[in-house]
């Protein structure tokens, strides 16, 4: 049916509609004793809003998070933490004229496959609204990484269309819209993506980021290693089609002998692997790299069939975002974080559990 | 601590070192009704085995299948089907000299810094010496997915090292030792390899895989996504560091006109998205592609540190594949099964579940 | 830490203190196409509430739930459905002066043992207010099983301190407070209940219940047992202390002759199994009993500690039932509701999964 | 379909027929370190055996155990354990004149229906031989729990047929094949038995067991209680029809100001709970009970029917106890080991998880 469900021993539960009243989620399994306020999750929200520059959606929703339990006098409690923000700006009369089409490079075609019944409203289900509340929970779970392990996670964009993007500064990834630490190519970015809304079509983006100060033994093998878990959780973002950890498809052309990161002198050399050898960290930096495909609303026409199997000509006025990815950044932070703090508060039970004293 | 089990209403439990006494795997879940043989089963770790070929580790399993219970007369009987093999051509003694080394780019630190204890024989359970199992459960799951469905998963070889290859005639997959469908090619990748081999050094390779015939319909939203779990199955996979679904990281460089596939006359005409939208399957191929690293355990001397922290050179002399991912297309094929025949299993659930006649 | 989460296909998750803003559920499976109202949720509310009548807590919630997700024009979609209800009347200051109190019998010290913290108006989450979520969500499950497969449920009071009852005419249990079928003997329950009042002191109760029209074949063996998923559901319950099924402890001194349900012209000849063997449902009707405790809350004084360790006594005011198993009923019905989906759900993704027609 | 695993942290996953090749069981998230040998193993699996004395089944199992995995050096190295014991005795011929025969009281009938096909041999899947395993993993988890935490879980027959029986010295109850520390009513259990088994009948029994030195603390609220794990637990052993926690059924007629345990000079007063309280543990004895059913398998004569609809006489000639209660006390001490040991991993990862020292 639905699996609405992520995490092992934090678990992330999400719900809600892209135009319904209401969106939240539960996290539960949080530990308790953790202050936490709306602003700081609001703080994080701010940096996914839609609105936030003429290259996004222009959908302005205040997301307006309250903490609704799991929280006493401003502290967790270890009780499951609800968080919910009422939809203001879902304006679902821009989507009553497609309400029958299947727009293509959507979920339209196999949610109507599946479920028989379609909230056609914003995508319903399958709108990236749904991100939101990942987020949010992410805001939460870097926190506790941050406090308890001083870790700390950081996504950029690397890649726009064609255009290569370094990490450059990465201190400096929320002067602009773009998640770039390369600040001095933002007019080059900005020219780039004028462009493109004036062609009426989109392009894809791949969204880097690293974990630093992990600790080395995170992840379980076989099924629960952490770079599995990780692709998992970057592949249930929407629009995502690749993953890659460490040197990800590169390392397909690499020998063994540059591949493999020898240590000299107690020191990696290299981080080919991104941090992860046989699911499990090794206290390097966790790296990682995830494609998202290009918006496929767009405004320029394209062949399909509505729930008749008849077909159509679909073009899509809605208010949409011609590159989805460049604001990727903060959720790809927030699925990190949201893996390496299930991670984190497994291997801390291993830690108490076997320092057995044996005669 | 561990987490050796996959699949949720198909279950499947792996246990087992590279040179214990005994792997084996417990598969739950799966339906009563279907005759299996051992046989079957064989057929598949063939395919799989070491020693087919002198471009792979020259370990030689019998690989001798017990399946010791969940079938009755043949048949399954809906109760766990636990498979077994006993390890016979396990040489400990090649790894005793490296017993506290730290070999670079295996599981060893990692595997030391989690566990403080370690099998050191042959990379113990982070050996792909479990992946044996994985391919005995898949066989199952073709069987099934083929009976119930005409489902059909093909795995092969599209890149090794810096060699890019087609899919080919994929009838003839099985007809080198190479997994590929471009047989004329066959000697080329001969040279490849002996050249490779003669240098002691090894590459990665790139697996590509799709299943045909797979119903529209097939996914949970939104953290049960059929691509998301593909990927997490794959990651788990030894070796692996990237997954696509459909165009993958070439998506990024597309322009939405041209990656959403536009339907005409009821078909859909190009398959960027993989065969599945928004997490769900569309009844078009399901297509992915899995990026494994070169083999890190070389003839060549690599700087590390053993237990004590103290610099050591490590090399290698075991019985290793100078690229691990010729060997995975049967393994792709496997875990492209159980993530396929698990999600089947939930559809079903669904079709009996919502043809309501409500007044 | 906690974990808030019931079921396995049919999965509830419920959040929320007894002070707090919100209380409310995310219920994630549920199949698409079925039409449901508040007002069908908010008639099984009205029987759990409290308030009802003078024997029962006098708190009064409105218990104004909203669906805020996963219904669309009215019908399921197949997406998580999301129930809240907005907390009215929490009287916070109630509890002030027994904020560093431990309250015997209660919650009180084990959660101040376990987190360190504690939320300590009415409850917190330890409150019986998370059981409106219960009913709330089993009235859904109930509309499924009753639709789907003619199924319904009935909870019924059997024993309130030392006064047994039997089942009587089961379509009278909602014409009295007391949930019993035999509605003559209601005046001495009512006369038991006065005294019971006025000697300050509570009494436990006892809820049997069964469920018609289950189909033979659903449970799961042997962890996912019908009857052992039913035990969890009840002892999850707020102060139940034991399970029967069917004969129950009863059983213990039956001979096996006369336990056993012979079967004579097709016909079970008794129902000792309680409609279950081996954890798998026979067609009979499923039954079972569950022991609620006495109240702890009394106004009666008791000896404890403070959170100081300090000696102090113990007195409670706020608004407590004298009879917590009184108003049980409907939460037996709901959690046996939500149980009974979940492996309907399970089942009826068997039946499309074995009808092979093998050569 | 089945469901074969029981835990969230300590998963343990059982497979295997009565009258198969092989039983096994696989435990999955065991810590590493632990030294565990076949012996210890075999320890408690002689407890349990049949053919142990005249009152039990005559069957005779060597239950040779084999650690096939996760255990290098003879120390367990956090990676999953598999168990593996090769059924020796398995007399199947015992079972054939009544292949298609339904056994009134067993899992024939719910088999039948559920799967449409069935291992008749001995009760296949559904035959307490399962509970071997059980027993095997349960003596891993209770060396963890008395190395780590002191703790040790005793179970004792208190009833059988219409006998009570009081704890008595529990350092007895392996003295007796009755696990009773009523050690000099042993000669009035045996002429008990003596007396049922020349009547050819069988009579049910109650398992009673504690738990000391648990911490306080463990179990999860409010779908993961302590006491609602152990229930489902209880629940899912061979031939069980109920559980008391505490006071359990008792519980009903008591006064609250009775069963609350008051609290003086620090001391719990009584036990009325349990040792549990909102489904966490207060550091008192857990304490349960458990009701078995009579044993449906006896030599007189039954009514019922076969896979053919048609009515037969059964009488069964295998080789059954009288009272199959009788040896589940190390079923019971096994199952409420994993539940606690599962509680305490889980427990651990709180430790170490929110000692903040926030500003």
């Amino acid at each position: 049916m639905s699996h609405n469900t992520f995490g092992k021993n934090l678990r992330f539960t999400s719900f809600g509609e892209s135009h319904g009243s209401t969106i939240g989620c539960v996290l539960d399994g949080f530990p308790p004793g953790m202050p936490i306020t709306p602003e700081e999750i609001k703080h994080e929200l701010r940096r996914r809003a839609t609105g936030r520059s003429k290259h996004t959606s222009q959908r302005r929703e205040q997301d307006d998070v309250q903490i609704v339990s799991g929280v006493f006098e401003g502290v967790t409690t270890g009780h499951p933490i609800a968080l919910i923000i009422e939809n203001t700006d879902a304006k679902s009369k821009d989507y009553s004229n497609i309400a029958t089409q299947i727009r293509p490079g959507h979920g339209d075609y196999s949610y109507w496959k599946k479920y028989g019944i379609r909230d056609y409203r914003g995508g319903g289900r399958s709108s990236a609204r749904e991100t939101t509340m990942r987020v949010a929970a992410g805001a939460l779970a870097k926190k506790w990484l941050k406090k308890q392990h001083g870790i700390e996670i950081t996504a950029w964009l690397s890649q726009i269309g064609d255009i290569q993007l370094q990490a450059g500064d990465l201190s400096k990834i929320d002067d602009s819209p773009f998640f770039t630490g390369e600040i001095n190519r933002v007019p080059e970015l900005e020219e780039f993506m004028h462009k493109l809304r004036k062609s009426g079509d989109s392009v894809g983006a791949a969204i880097s980021a690293k974990a630093v100060n992990v600790p080395a033994g995170w992840g379980e093998p076989v099924y629960g290693k952490l770079d599995a878990e990780l692709a998992l959780a970057m592949m249930s973002i929407n629009a995502t089609k690749g993953v890659d950890i460490g040197a990800g498809f590169d390392s397909v052309a690499q020998s063994g002998s540059v591949h493999r990161d020898e240590i000299i002198d107690g020191e990696f050399q290299s981080n080919h692997a991104g941090g992860i050898l046989a699911g499990i960290s090794t206290g390097q930096d966790i790296t990682l790299k995830v494609a998202f495909k290009p918006t496929s609303s767009l405004r320029l026409p394209a062949q399909s069939i509505n729930e008749a199997g008849e077909p159509v000509t679909v073009v899509t006025k809605g208010r949409h975002d011609p590159c989805v990815g460049i604001r990727a950044a903060p959720i790809v932070e927030a699925m990190m974080a949201l893996v390496l703090m299930d991670h984190g508060l497994r291997h801390h039970a291993q830690i108490n559990s076997n320092q057995h004293t044996f005669e």
